[in-house]
């Protein structure tokens, strides 16, 4: 693992918001399907590049997360990218189970449907099991520290 | 066209942020390929569902944006969807020619490649032509009045 203090070159480039935060989409690697986005900081990246699995900043909880840390729902990186304005990241990942905590695949499991966003999946898990029957909403894998943190 | 003044039952589930805006990532329809993101307020989302093109509102000129008003590079609604915590948006679209002002089909053209960010596409125009030598950076389609505005 790099020593924290090191610099650390890819941040170079990105444009973080005032809060220090960037949106990060995670696709899946194989089929292209949007799976989420949440925000990272700048020790979320370097954890995410450093372990290869996607760590996040929730906004809500202040706090980081490791995606999966205790749902086993981890997400594998494949690569990373960054866009034009150097504001926005995505990574391709293998995604294990399912990356939304309501037991879907996709957070994006809603569709406008005139008027109405309509379910347009179905879940891959139970998500009372894996969560428990109150898990919190959104950004829900429960808190686990960053290794090296 | 829906009379501004309506209700628009479509906002009632997203959570916008403190500046009345919400994330939409935008993704080819066909394949999969994220293109791009960028911010929307209501009235944005009004004209993307009511004309069938993306609106964006631009955060750095603080005005509406049609996407490909001018390039001719707009982009045709297939669908849109929501996020579980109803924060971002994510719209699958028919792209024409390029998403990014930058000439490439995607904003994500530059990949991580250990420290440094690689450009790992080429461009499909030139975006010296579309947009002149001068573009400015991110956001660049230039400054179209959105209809019914």
């Amino acid at each position: 693992m790099r020593d924290p203090s090191e610099p650390f070159p890819p941040a170079g480039v990105l444009k973080w918001d005032e809060n220090g935060l960037i949106p990060a989409i995670v696709q899946d690697a194989t089929t292209g399907e949007v799976l989420m986005l949440a925000w990272m900081d700048e020790p979320a990246l370097r954890a995410t590049i450093e372990t290869g699995q996607t760590h996040f900043y929730s906004r809500s909880r202040r706090s980081h997360w490791h995606k999966g840390g205790t749902s086993g729902h981890v997400q594998h990186v494949e690569s990373i990218r960054v866009d034009c304005d150097g504001d926005v990241i995505l990574i391709a990942a293998r995604q294990v189970g399912g990356a939304c905590h309501e037991g879907y695949r996709s957070c994006f499991f809603r569709r406008l449907e005139g008027d109405t966003w309509q379910v347009a999946a179905r879940p891959v898990f139970d998500a009372t099991k894996v969560y428990g029957p109150a898990a919190p909403p959104g950004e829900s894998d429960p808190v686990v520290g960053m290794r090296e943190q």
